[in-house]
């Protein structure tokens, strides 16, 4: 249950690495990432923190009101959205990722202000950033208060973009409250979202040629410069009609992160579908442990649910409404250990975090 | 007017360069600060911008309050911090630059959240940051609620740390109503805050041999390691008590940022103190220009505020008990030209802005 959050960064201890055919697996750590580094850096940062923690934000009450300030950025992501011309992905993406993040928790964004580093003035770039912005800021409804640019030569290689979100708690929330018995809905995402770009530009520059390339098929770039998908309106409806006991958004730490929504002494138990092709190719090419790929990569479910099993039909059709493909993964489940437990059962076999 | 505001870039036109005994003159521009094209940026952004503009914030209303919410960041100064494991600073910095700005408004701080980029996770500097965001948050009764860390090999070649700050703010504020008459009133600035390091980090590493370095008695990596004051606690209560009709931070753009105060038609007269020996050294060994050096660095005076001429030893006592140096400045005069101007005596002869 903790606010401050890692981008690239999982949760879990560090996997053994294998060989695959396409040479040494590739981890999180040797693209740069090192998760036990991070780990050690969340704990001494947790323990600063002040005001209400959920399990994606934390919040203060001010008059009364519940207000939620949260922050989040792209990432290692723009490099690629800048090698492919894609930047106003970018501005979307640092919006949409802080208020799923915010509506997992129940809360409306209201208002936002950008972060935007490059190591030159850019005009090119900085507009299609913006115009990304401000789509984003239209679509979930929070009013874009103002921005910083800095210009970092000798700081910055490349465009670092993101975002602040306040957000307003739903009034008469009554928090996360999952319980076994609680049936677990995956919604699907779009490509990667914004997480495990480092491991991924690795694979596709070292073992894959570059990011233009089609693999099997598969336009490499087109997945790579996919946006964010927007859960945000979906999450705050199901919330204020009472179909939700939880929502895991699937970002930094991938599925390890559902052990945030997880009572102690919990287990998720999910059945995976068939990652999208895009995984399936980074994996293979990258000879990436599954298991590490599930803490890297959201692999086709960018949302998680929880929802009480007479609630299920309501939430399926509420998804549908809002545009997204949602399956039933699994439920929440009694388990021995007492820190909660997220068991997958994938097409690479059972994982266990 | 614009609560887009930008690191490390001034609003002028760019000047002309002359040369001087120690080499060409040094601008913003040959640091890799191009103001030129920043204004274009500020322009673009500017126009997307909602909610009530003041002179360093937007603001919404949400429930009968008026919330601010304010990104800012410390810039290339982190790179000087690093080399001399001043990190601290930069979590100080970062927070106070944020509060500063927010009372200028007559906003009082109550929540931020940190992002740091990092190329990759090092504890030690995360904790020093750390460290000084929690001090600075203290210090200006901001709670922290989150904060993001990014490792973004690739992207980042150095510490970038940002923060963004919520604020409310204070009941029956009457707004910015700065007139011709009001005595303008220079608080002391530590050093050169956080703005203009691109320059001054240019002018250390070619022109003086490094940061650190004695030039004269003075020692170079003590004054550009000295963290921003903070002016949030004077301000808030100036405020309260009705002793200002505006409040200028001196941040990017330095000087010239005053015309944000000024109605049209008037003009700022000033006579300026002479600069503290870093901003000669700086200058001189640069090869300067004046004009550039008073619209890049505070040149001595972090804080402009004006005050009706019956406030002014009220307002200057209570600077005072505040612990800071304040100095009677000049005035806000009736001018001809539409547009506000800046007139500055400085121990270099008149600048006009």
């Amino acid at each position: 249950m903790l606010a401050w959050h890692w981008r690239l960064a999982g949760y879990g201890p560090p996997l053994p690495r294998d060989s695959s055919g396409t040479g040494r697996g590739l981890s999180y750590r040797d693209a740069g990432v090192d998760l036990d580094a991070s780990e050690v850096l969340h704990g001494l940062a947790s323990r600063l923190l002040a005001g209400r923690r959920e399990a994606y934000t934390s919040s203060i009450e001010l008059h009364g009101r519940e207000l939620v300030l949260h922050v989040d950025g792209v990432g290692t992501k723009t490099l690629v959205l800048e090698r492919l011309g894609r930047l106003r992905v970018a501005g979307w993406d640092c919006v949409v990722m802080n208020t799923n993040d915010v509506a997992c928790d129940a809360a409306r964004p209201v208002a936002l202000v950008d972060y935007i580093a490059m190591p030159r003035a850019d005009e090119h770039v900085f507009r299609e950033i913006l115009e990304g912005v401000r789509e984003a800021a239209e679509a979930t409804g929070a009013l874009l208060l103002g921005g910083e640019t800095a210009i970092l030569p000798g700081l910055a290689q490349g465009v670092d973009v993101v975002c602040t979100v306040l957000a307003l708690r739903e009034p008469g929330w009554r928090g996360n409250r999952v319980r076994p018995g609680d049936v677990l809905v995956g919604l699907e995402s779009n490509g990667l979202h914004a997480n495990g770009y480092s491991l991924a530009r690795r694979i596709a520059l070292e073992r894959l040629g570059g990011y233009n390339v089609v693999v099997d098929g598969l336009d490499l770039a087109e997945e790579l410069a996919k946006p964010v998908r927007d859960y945000t309106g979906f999450l705050l409806e199901a919330w204020s009609r009472g179909l939700l006991t939880a929502a895991a958004h699937i970002t930094g730490g991938a599925f390890t992160k559902m052990r945030r929504i997880l009572p102690q002494g919990a287990a998720a138990v999910m059945e995976m579908p068939e990652p999208p092709r895009v995984f399936q190719v980074l994996v293979e090419a990258g000879g990436v442990e599954p298991s590490e790929a599930y803490r890297v990569w959201n692999m086709g479910v960018g949302l998680v649910v929880a929802t009480p099993r007479d609630s299920l039909d309501e939430l399926l059709s509420l998804a549908k409404r809002h545009g997204h493909r949602a399956h039933v993964l699994g439920r929440v489940e009694q388990a021995g250990a007492a820190e909660p437990r997220i068991i997958l059962d994938t097409v690479y076999g059972r994982i266990t975090y």
